[in-house]
């Protein structure tokens, strides 16, 4: 298994912010071109009422679809995001491979996104957690806001920490600390990290970066030095909350895999495909996208000297 | 003094890339904002010739008025970039406090940028820098495409620590790794600002950093993590070098000044005086600038929980 997993989201937490509702048959191209790519983990959509998010009413139709034998390489895994019981039970019933849910740390934030506070949603969230997991599912639980709001400002790390700890009594290790509103810094990140990562040091480690501030990448750095190994990220930039006042692109896909390769990690994924994605992308939406590198081109090699 | 030092370089880096000249009284005037918003250096100009670079042509009628008593505040830094003996000759005779001066580790860019391969541009940039000192003006040496070259790619590292160590040897100590075409990812600072701080740990070290594949922010916290304190940006991310092929943006200097803030850094710096330049700027050019937190304003204040 790769050292840092890269996690596209960009088909949930990308397409979800946009007015524009894009037919599940593009929806199918681009998530296998993110399968050619090699991306360890591809977020399918989010169980939500089609009413409410448009942009997510066909993901049990792609979860059907690609649990069909043949349609998703033996690697990678599926995973979609879910709010609520029934969600939950939607995504047991079509093929989920990995559950992703989380509980705000911001009061207010939790309250607009799932109408319930945070102590009540994060008692619903681990029940439903469990009940995945003894589904034989693989499941990651975030902490969302868990480096600022846009509503509440500042979030106490302590509250963060709090929240994880309920999770780590509850027997999960797959934990992720999101940046929603985009507030978080490099410093803020190392700390954050090391605090979390001390109650429990062999849980796996996912970080999610909002671009709102310019910091994401900054704050991916940060994340791997403090022993992060997923990433979450939206192929072209693409991405943001909708229940956030200022809402950023996320981490981009291909500009955080530019600057991986760099460094030399990850050489095995496939740059090319990426910003074969990213182009369509910025295609389909006629719009210029966040993403930086899909514009002006990967780094000029060969190497000299 | 602070632990953190901001060099803004925008009136020089950023405004020789302009194709529109700036009017002196217009460059005095942001300059003088400059001063207001509590940067620790400002890079007035280029001793280069005005017919090569126009917008720099009234550098020495600007560091000679702000020469003049009381029109630069105490504890500010005048530099000014040099690039051979006459335009240092210029620099001495109208009151720059720093100058400015680099050797490229890039064969091809140096001999695009001074005519000269490294060695000899090495040789007679030691020799100008000696010079400066010897008239009792502080010098900042630096090593230029220290992170890569748009004409030849990758730059070995053992290159750069080579050029500094002949820096070192002849006994300066304010030293600058630049990465003029942006190629530099956090790893290679780190690794990069390690090796050189091991030769002569006591030197004072700066960045200069351009977000052409948006790591600006992210090589800035890798240099800080690695022991540089003083920082290279530009107002509103202006700049570029007109001699790389690909030329982006300086690090920004209000985007950077906002993140360490939000770090609890440099407190005293007035985020609001650098927000009004850069939205000057911006209007100037009538055109977006790279700057990220000019156009969302920076983040909502006040402290929650």
């Amino acid at each position: 298994m790769p050292s840092l997993l890269i996690h596209e989201v960009g088909f949930r937490d990308g397409l979800q912010m946009e007015k524009q509702v894009v037919p599940t048959e593009r929806k199918i191209a681009w998530i296998e071109a993110a399968f050619r790519s090699g991306v360890d983990l591809v977020q399918v959509g989010s169980f939500v009422h089609p009413d409410k998010v448009p942009q997510m009413a066909d993901t049990d139709r792609l979860f059907t679809y690609f649990s069909e034998p043949g349609k998703t390489p033996a690697g990678v895994t599926l995973s979609g995001l879910v709010l609520n019981e029934k969600g939950l039970e939607r995504g047991l019933g079509c093929g989920v491979g990995m559950f992703c849910m989380g509980v705000s740390a911001s009061e207010t934030h939790s309250r607009k996104n799932t109408g319930m506070a945070i102590a009540e949603a994060n008692t619903r969230i681990v029940a439903m957690a469990k009940r995945a997991l003894g589904e034989g599912k693989k499941v990651q639980l975030s902490v969302q806001s868990a480096f600022g709001c846009g509503y509440e400002g500042r979030v106490p790390k302590q509250r963060v920490v709090d929240i994880v700890k309920t999770f780590l009594d509850a027997g999960l290790r797959s934990l992720s600390l999101a940046d929603t509103a985009g507030h978080a810094t490099p410093d803020d990140v190392a700390e954050l990290f090391a605090r979390v990562r001390e109650l429990e040091p062999t849980a796996d480690w996912t970080c999610h970066f909002h671009n709102t501030y310019g910091l994401a990448l900054a704050n991916g750095y940060a994340a791997r030095l403090a022993g992060v190994t997923s990433f979450e990220s939206s192929i072209a930039g693409l991405g943001g909350c909708p229940f956030t006042k200022v809402a950023g692109g996320n981490t981009c896909t291909e500009d955080l895999v530019h600057a991986l390769q760099r460094a030399g990690l990850r050489a095995d994924l496939k740059l090319d495909v990426l910003l074969e994605i990213a182009n369509d992308v910025a295609a389909f939406f006629q719009r210029d996208l966040p993403g930086c590198i899909y514009r002006t081109g990967p780094i000029p090699e060969p190497v000299a000297g």
